[in-house]
């Protein structure tokens, strides 16, 4: 595994997790339930929190939806951000009702002497802040000046924002972002003010899209910065359940090199040597495998002769042939099972394989 | 989007598509079908030409397959590279019966003697040759050597075969791939090579794995090395159908910013502002989109009041709110339907535009 070079910015504390100054990089995710409904709220944090999520982020419409967070607080394990948008009043609500964090952009809020007002009440809770600045809602004299949400003119706002909050009124507890559909000014942005500021970053591609294209988007855009050390805290943004955003998340940082949750499947293309049909089997085997955090290699293979071989780095593997299949360890065949065996006693090596080896 | 300044190389062909040269990246994928069976695999590679396949590959494991590669090149499009394994008569045969192309592995042919045979006839026939180092099947003297298939024991095993291939028997219609399954062995090893020859590259990461492993894994790795300027041709191997490794690679490359096909979806993530059920509406555009091959930008948001405006770059565009659907274009609403609606009236408006303006 690579070792990168994170670079260098403060810690910051959202609830008692840390983000930035080199600690590992944080995954979070938002809920996509009325916050309002908290069964379904809290229902679906715990299953965030099962997968991975670290941080968690909910939309605040409404008053009643601020006043929600403090029941769902009471039965999640995660910190807690409040995403508001326009409404000074809801921050302090969403605050007063406990939440660890707000996310906001200052430039929706109208009224410096509001910003003041939501920026003292996180500094005396002890709360972070993200200043979350998005191509779709800037402001309109940096849109003019720039012709458009250029990177220069989404570093200009965030620093800004930085002059007020920061220097005017000493708050520090903070993190930033730079969101925009466009991938390119998304990259350009971040590493623009990676260069300009100390305080830690929240990278994330806004819209990214559905499952395929908001991966790729995703995995590319956040996947280059990460591996010139920028970016502290990750959120995957995608038009599908949460849980598969903290999935790609994790995809993401295993690629690059920084963190490995769960087990890391290696599964061959199949080819017009393959005599076995691989593809429902491997997801059988991705499914199984989203129940195991312990960062395994896990390797099914469409060829008997050079799946073994080829999958030699493979904790536990299959590969399947013409009616039978092999289990290896480590490039070696420990078991020749029938076609109907393989997932099965597939499972159980691995479960033995975890038993056996605790320290995973 | 951004300009991204190719590498410089030679430009190779296979059949007629140019490789390398600063020509547009090829989109490559690989049957899946037994190769003898060749009703099957002519309709995998139409659909696969459909999506927007350009290289087609197809495994030869033996003379029936090798034989059948003339059949199916009547009936396809797209030229046709064989996959060949061990046995350099293999590679005769299917350039015999009218293979554009031959992917192999020279580390892998018993005997220079041999690999001097292919190349022969592949220069007789005007064909291209991959020369496809592989990490699973590096030589085992250059193992030894790096203490493991290191990035630089494969750029090591790739010069030598092209010291051969090029210097000695003087042929040039080439181009490499330097695979692992680890990401970053591939990066460093393109790297590296791109550093020390002016051949096309062939980018892929060997083994990707399942459809979201296999996805981020593939996005990162050669969306790196493109933004780099590196690769002329791509495959994006996945344990899916070719299909998909098509539409992924094509995302990578809009994701880049290096080519468009088809539309470009932005689409929310939901939240809890949310009041109409986007995922099924955004796969269902998802589906849709994949039928167009201009690159139109789409948008598909969960809320009707910020929608349009988040989403104003899109050329035609649908917000959801309660019980209602708005249509727009460039960020202005044209039609307000009933939730039923939306998608038929959005179909319906995409094709209108795509009528009106032939130039997209």
């Amino acid at each position: 595994m690579k070792r990168i070079k994170r670079r260098f910015t403060r810690t910051i504390y959202v609830g008692e997790v840390p983000v930035g100054g080199g600690h590992p990089v944080v995954v979070q995710s938002m809920t996509n339930t009325d916050t309002r409904d908290i069964s379904s709220t809290v229902a679906q944090i715990k299953r965030l929190e099962e997968v991975g999520c670290e941080i968690i982020r909910v939309a605040v419409p409404d008053e009643e939806a601020a006043r929600a967070i403090c029941q769902i607080k009471k039965k999640i394990q995660i910190p807690l951000v409040a995403d508001i948008h326009f409404d000074w009043r809801l921050a302090i609500a969403a605050l007063e009702a406990g939440a660890d964090g707000l996310r906001f952009n200052p430039g929706n809020i109208k009224g410096l002497e509001n910003v003041r007002k939501i920026i003292l009440a996180a500094k005396e809770r002890g709360a972070a802040v993200r200043v979350g600045v998005n191509a779709g809602s800037l402001e309109r004299e940096l849109y003019r000046k720039y012709g458009g949400a250029t990177p220069e003119a989404l570093v200009e706002s965030a620093l800004r924002h930085l002059d007020f909050i920061v220097g005017e009124l000493g708050f520090e507890n903070l993190k930033v972002s730079l969101k925009s559909s466009d991938v390119w000014t998304t990259i350009e942005a971040y590493r623009l003010f990676a260069e300009k500021s100390d305080f830690p970053l929240h990278l994330g591609v806004t819209e990214a899209g559905g499952l395929i294209a908001g991966t790729v988007k995703s995995a590319f855009a956040l996947g280059l910065l990460l591996s010139e050390g920028i970016g502290d805290t990750i959120r995957v943004s995608l038009t599908r359940d949460p849980e598969e955003e903290v999935h790609v998340a994790y995809e993401i940082l295993r690629a690059v090199g920084l963190r490995q949750r769960g087990p890391e499947i290696i599964s061959c293309p199949t080819c017009g040597r393959c005599e076995i049909n691989l593809f429902p089997i491997a997801e059988e085997v991705e499914k199984f495998a989203r129940g195991i955090s312990q960062p395994l290699k896990l390797a099914v293979m469409g060829c008997i002769v050079n799946g073994p071989g080829e999958a030699k780095e493979a904790d536990v593997g299959l590969a399947g042939g013409k009616g039978v299949g092999i289990i290896f360890r480590k490039g070696k065949i420990i078991k020749k099972v029938s076609e109907e065996e393989i997932l099965p006693v597939f499972f159980e090596e691995v479960k033995r394989l975890l038993k056996e080896n605790p320290e995973f």
